[in-house]
Order: C-alpha cells, then structure tokens, then sequence
C-alpha cells in the first residue's frame, strides 16, 4: 500500500457538507430510513429528526436489490421528497448512486454521494463522483480488505477529491446470528492511518434492531468520527430493511446516548 | 427464492456464442490472457491456442483493478486486437464490461459479454447486458452467495435475454495459502438445480499456477459444463495475474487432460 | 513453513492399515455410517458394503456433538460392534478419539485413529496419538489454515508416527446453501507439497447428499487417494447427519462410479 | 436453540473468583502476559499492575501452539510462579487447562480455568471443568457461530456449574490487517440473551498493540462485563503474542481509560 495517498501523513481532513461538518472533532450524526417510501412518511420522520442532533438526513432513492423483484426506489422522484425535507429540516442530505448513469441526477439534488458496499469496487463509479468534488460518503464493500477499501478511495482522492467520508458498515461472516459482523477494528486502524473521517452504520453492521444501540455506542467509543442509522415509523411496514430499523421512541432513545458519550468523548454535536 | 425463472424445471439451455456452443453435453474451452497487453502477445498466445480444443478466445480490455495505479487495460484497442485474433482463430471472444457507459463499445466487438466478479451486483449493468440479447458470462461475486449469484442471473433473464453461462471462480476465505477456494459444491448445486450451463475459472479460482490444471478436472468431474482459463507465454512478465496464468508448455498440457476426461464424461469438445 | 518434517522432499508414504493400503496408486475407500447406533444397523449397512471396493469401515462411538443434549454415541459398545462387523467384512475399522482420556480405549478396537474436525488443534490429543504408532486420519479442522493442518500433523509425525492420511472435509464459508465448502485446492497443495496420502470426506465437504457423488468424483480428479463417505439404510432416521448421508441405492451408485473414475486415474481399487 | 439453560430469563449471574466479582455491575480486569516465562518477567509485569484496578491475573503455563517447535509453556512451574504473583498482589489468578489430564493440576493451583479458543469444542474437557464446580472462563471459539458457543457453555451448566464468564476474543475473517476481527456484535447480543457475564479480549481480538486500547474502550460502550488484556513489559522479546501484548507505559494508560469509561457506565471498578 506504499504510495497511497490516502495514507499520507498530513492534518485530519474535515468534510463540509453544506452547514455539516464531520472529522477533527466534529461528529456526524446521519439518520433517515433505508429507501424513500413516500413523502408521508418521510414527513413523520423528520417529525422526530427534528428534535435530536441529526444532522444528516439520509434516504434511498436509487436501491441496488438483490431480488429484481424487489421494491428499487422511487428514483428522481425521491430525490426531489428528501430535498424538500432536507430543506425544511435545514440539514444536508446523502443519497446511494448505484452507475454512472445516475451521477448526474443524484449529483442535482443530493449534497453528498453515497457509493454502497455492493459498488465499493465499482471503479468507473468511484472515478466519476471522484471528478464531481462533492462529498461522498463511501461505504466498505460487505467483504473488503481494509486495504481494498483504501483503494477504492484512492480512486475517488486520485480525481482531485478529498471529500470523502470512510464508511464501516459491516463484513460478511460465517455466523448465521447477525447479518453483517461490525468491524471496529477496521474503525481504529483507519483512524490511526488515513487522514480521512470514518464513521459507523451500525444498522447494516448488526442487522438486528435490539443492538443497534449498543454497536452505536461502541463505534463512538472506538473512535468513529460519526453515525449512520436507518429509522423508520413502522419498521415492520418498511419496504426494506425494517427489521434493522429503529423506530420513532428507540431512535429518540439512541440520539440522547449518543449525543451523552459523544461529549465524553468531547466531540461536538 | 420461489418463483425465480432461474429455477424453473425445464429443458436445460444450450447457449450459443456465434459457432460455439455450451451446455447440454456442448464442452466451452475458453482460455486468453487476464489482460490484452498488445497485439504481438496476442498473436504468440493465438500460436499455440490454435491447436488445442479452445472454442473461445477471452482477454480483458477494460480492467477493473484494485490499485487506480496498476495496468487499466487498452480499452476499444483491446477490442479490435481480440476481434482480429478471434477472426484468425476462427472463434468468437469474450470480453469483460465495467460499467454501464462501456456496453455498447465492448458489444460492438465482443460475441459474448463477461460480467466480472466485482460487478456481480452492479444491477444496473445487469440490466444493460440482460437488453442486447448477445450472450453474458456472468461471473460469481468472490462472496456472493448461491442465491445471491442466482438473483443476479435473474436480472439477465428478466429483460428476456436466456443466453446466460454462469461461471464459478472461487470465493474469499480464511485462508491466505490461496487467493480464493474453488467451490464446486456451487458448481454441482448449479447444474442440479438451474437451466442454464455452468463453467469454473480455475485460475482465479486457485490463484496458483501449480494447482490449475488439477483444479479444472475437478471441475469436470463435478459436472462443470466448461472452463475459463488464463494463460501468457511470459507469466513472470504479464501486466496482471502472472502469478496464476499457464504458460505455452502447461497450457498444452492442460489442454490435452481437459479434452480427455471431457470425453470421459460424454462431452463434446 | 520451514524446517516442517511432513514438508520434506521424500517419496510418498504408503500408509498400511492392516490389509489397507492408501497412497502412491493405492485408493482408499472408507465408508460407514456418522455415528454407531445399533448392530442391527450396522450389519445392515455390511449387508450392501461387502458388495462394493470398501476397503476401510467407519464409524463413530465416542461423537462430538454441538449440543450436550445430542445423541453421544455409544462408546465402548459401539467399537465393540464395529470390531465385529469390520471382521465379517475383513477390512479393518477407524473410529473417532476425541479426548486423551479415551485414546487407550479407542487404540484396543480400532485399527486406525481418526482426529476429527473439532480436534485438529488438541495437541494433547495429537501427541498421544502419535505415540502409540497407529495409523491417524487427521481431519483439516473446519477453519484451520492449510498451515494450521500442516502444524497438527507435525505434532503427531513429531512423536516418531508416519502413518498419518491428510483429510480434507469442507471449511467454514459465508454462504448458508453448504454446512461447509469442500476445498480442493487444499488437496492439489498437499498432494503437492507433502509426502503424505491425502483424501476426501464429500458427506461433511456438502453437507448435501444430492451432491455428494458430484464432489467425491471431483475430489478424484483433484488428486485425492481415498474418500470418506457416510452411509445409512435409512438417512430420513439417523441419530446424526442423515442430511449428508446416502441411502443403500445411492452408495451402490456412488461406488461404481468412484471406481470406474478411479480407474481412469490408475488408482488400484 | 430452544431449551437451553443458558438462554434462561433469570436474574443476571455474578460469577466469584475468591475476592473478585463479575456481572452485574461488578466490573472484571484481567490482565498478564500471554505465557508465564519466568518469575523476573511475572514480577516486573506485577509491579505495574499493582497500582491500576487489575482484579485478576492471567498467564499461560499450559500453551496450545500451532507448531510443535514454539515454547509449549513452563507447565507446573508456570501455574507456581502464578500463584505466588497472586498472593503478593491479593487477586485471584486464571490459567488455561488444554487438556482433561491437566484440570487436576491446574484446578490444585488456579482460581479459574481458561478454556481457549482451540478448545471450546473439547467437549470431554468442558464437562470435567464443569464438575470442579470452579469458575471456568470461557473463550469462543475462533470461528464458532453464537450457538455453538451457547451450546458449549451449555455443556458446562449441565454439569451443574454456573461460574461461567463468556470471552468474546475476536473471530477469523477474510482480512488479513488483523489476527482477529473483534465481534462486538456478539457481545451485546450475549448480554441481551443470556444470564453469565460476558468479558472481551481486544488483545486476541485485534492482534495489533497500536488499536488495543481504543477496541477496549468499545467493548464497555458494547455492554462488556469486563476485559482481559495480554501486557509484557518487553513485547518485542516476549516467547509469544508480543506484537498484541502492551508494554507498561502502554497498559497504564489503557487502565486509567477503562477506570474512566468504565465509571460512565456505572460499572463498579
């Protein structure tokens, strides 16, 4: 990995998303539910938002499904609902590019690219938001090497961007009990040798709605410069990803435990 | 996975690659280097090819590669090396697509598309390819799961197109002693359970040269419908994958062991 | 790996299991059923294996079960069953020891030792057994390193014991489709690397009994000197791994076709 | 997994080790180096540990090693130099038993047995430390699903011995950054669904000095019971695991971090 520049030695990097700002001590706090389902709904989530330190929202417009057949976003259509809430909220929005093709209309509405673990080596996407400048929050591929994930970012840094935030989210594991092992190793050792900011979706990383709190903790404890969490009014109703979403009473809950360690750790939120 | 069209009990599916075919008892020999490199490689390796049982030419023009600074192919000038080798050698080539943005170029050239392992859940290629019709080779992801590498079959197959070679190229482990573990329990469920043929890349599936040759009879043996393998007259010198590619001698000598016990076993080759 | 004994450069090992003979040309070919239940089943399954080239007969009387509240085996009862019908059979028997403490019991019946998947790394154990001199089929613990099982045959050639039979038996994987995934790479790299016979368990390595045969004629092709298969009269009834074991009808078909393909290989058998 | 004891709703279990508790508040820190290798080593590492909250000593006289040839531990004379050690600091002292022939000398000697992680399958050896009826820590296996370790802790409980600390120590992944990947997703679902007290090894579970204390310091924002922290005044002569073990510098300031965030959560150290 010698040569990398994403290993330089050099100040930490703070991201700017809008009026958001992540690493250097500054926390991001990112919350919203898996995919935009309807502007009713995300009108009842940011009801709650609203009120916590969220300071992130985020949405799926543009789904990668492994079924076909599965529920695959509302595309630009959900990109103009979390632009409206994002407004209202007054918080910047992240959502998930899945090609190159949708760059373009992602790139009109979203203030930052998500790239998904399933197109964390999807090298031609990385390149292509890398040329855009904007921020991208790029997540580890479900069964990347830390060092295959710092080349993907390498990807987006060689393209003269350097607003990216590193994403842990989970690794693919033999044990049937949770849907993804999270890696808070992974969490420490990039911290200690990227200059980037790294931060912790402890909703994928469990897949288990009862300990997502607790990994959340772990993660800011681990020293994750910030959270990524799926919350949902009726998580049994979701169209994706409700059994790892918190709904409205859990998420409240977990936002005043993070915003309480995050302090102890004298970040500011 | 009820209600795949993946899965339907029906006639097995003979897929036809210009006058090469797979499946149902049809044996695909396909060998080339990782990567077109230029075109005097191209000509050595076509040296020798030519009189062996090889029925279809692979080579790569567009890499996808872990490091933005390793080798990233030649790009249509691989193309048009591959089409004037494959026109000399009287058979049809494949070769790998990255991106959306790349189907048209490569299906210009190419008489069957490859979807690498990195893709395997790039859906929005998926879909692309699934719309020309022409034949895909769609490669498992290294840690997609059988029932994910099915789904992604099935988004070929649900833009209508059935010209589907799926092909087994080993998987991450625990394991560093190799780059990947060839499972040809997949390769047996494969065959059992779906219509379509399925082949094994014992390069990519071993990552050792020393181990190729044993590797892909035992793919025959397991029911593998064909195999996919690298070879270059210089493997020290290759620009990517040396380490697992056949040079002309092993090459030779792997060809004439395939084409035995493929006759074993009833094949056509 | 330097300086490992079972590393060196030496002609390959004939292991001698009274009148059995595995390695260098000389096909191993052991079967039984998972666990010793009753003698009215064992002389079943005799009833159907003398018909067949089995020249090694298996069988468990002291089992490792996950669960204390599994079926354990029926100990000494069940070698003294095994001795007896392995002596109407006149092949001789291996048997599982999985503590140090029955090593003595164990070696009084049974011709050879077998070291099973959870035991790989019980040194104690592997000492012990390498000091009595008795044959020792030594299962690759199910996420041990090639390096790992290397190391644990070192143990018991350490002690002065050669008469050691490598068995590959699946590794632990990501996908939920296979209880394990039968890795033969392993097997071309120790038949390459080491001295010692080297054979294949296809009952575990699936963990599926409608691809069982599949994998134990790959598992030739790869090299492999002897297979080890499980067998039961009445799998849907077994007190343990009925899923993977093959009735009456489907061990007489997996036989002829192990012996055919074997053939072909110029195995003796 | 229905019907095991160790799934019980039922008042939380202290577990006590003479003067030292765990559970239910009571925090537990162990600490020591990986072998005893002599009494100058062990008494310098005691006279760092005698001014932090370390309230259990650890150090291995029995070492299961992968090869044969690495230093196999001190045996008896390790277990006495231990018990001295103990005595002069007035804590209790745990030590691995890697064999059912060793639970009587190491139960004459250690206040706690330590099942390793190679051996949490030695099922003959869980039931015997169960019947001592002594504290047994724990340890998962190094890929051991969730159930299989509920299942080995159950194997203890049946013998009718409670005094069970569960050790989380990290898990084998596809990645080789680190030894280990901490599963911290285990640990709150342990504490979430079992009655025992579960602790984490960040030592063996990171594999690397510089993130050891920021995974211990995750493990109490996960829920831990407590922790076990391997530490050598001179890791890099250390007889083995020096590239994990913490120096004194190192370790005093990872115990005046966990004192603190240990008090955060309200745990009793």
């Amino acid at each position: 990995m010698e040569g990398l520049k994403v290993l330089e030695k050099r100040e930490k990097k703070v991201v700017e998303i809008k009026n958001t700002k992540v690493g250097k001590g500054h926390f991001l706090f990112c919350a919203g539910p898996c995919a935009v389902e309807s502007r009713e709904v995300m009108e009842e989530i940011a009801s709650y938002l609203k009120d916590t330190p969220v300071n992130l929202l985020r949405g799926g417009a543009f789904k990668p499904r492994t079924s076909p057949y599965s529920f695959q976003g509302l595309g630009e259509e959900g990109l103009k609902i979390l632009k409206e809430i994002s407004d209202k909220l007054n918080i910047p929005f992240v959502s998930e590019v899945t090609d190159t093709k949708y760059v373009e209309v992602v790139g009109r509405y979203a203030d930052c690219f998500q790239i998904g673990s399933r197109n964390m080596s999807s090298f031609e996407l990385l390149k292509e938001v890398g040329k855009t400048g904007k921020p991208v929050l790029l997540k580890r591929g479900m069964s990347a090497t830390v060092e295959e994930f710092l080349n993907a970012a390498e990807y987006i840094l060689n393209e003269g961007n350097e607003n990216i935030i590193l994403c842990e989210r989970g690794i693919r594991s033999f044990d049937p009990a949770f849907r993804n092992v999270l890696d808070l190793n992974a969490v420490a050792y990039l911290k200690e040798k990227t200059f980037l900011p790294v931060i912790v979706d402890p909703s994928h990383g469990t897949g288990r709605r009862d300990i997502v709190e607790k990994l959340a903790l772990a993660a800011i404890a681990a020293g994750a410069d910030g959270l990524i969490v799926e919350t949902h009014p009726y998580p049994e109703k979701a169209l994706s990803d409700g059994f790892q979403s918190l709904n409205r009473e859990e998420f409240i809950s977990l936002a005043e435990k993070v915003k309480s360690l995050a302090s102890v750790f004298k970040y500011e939120i």
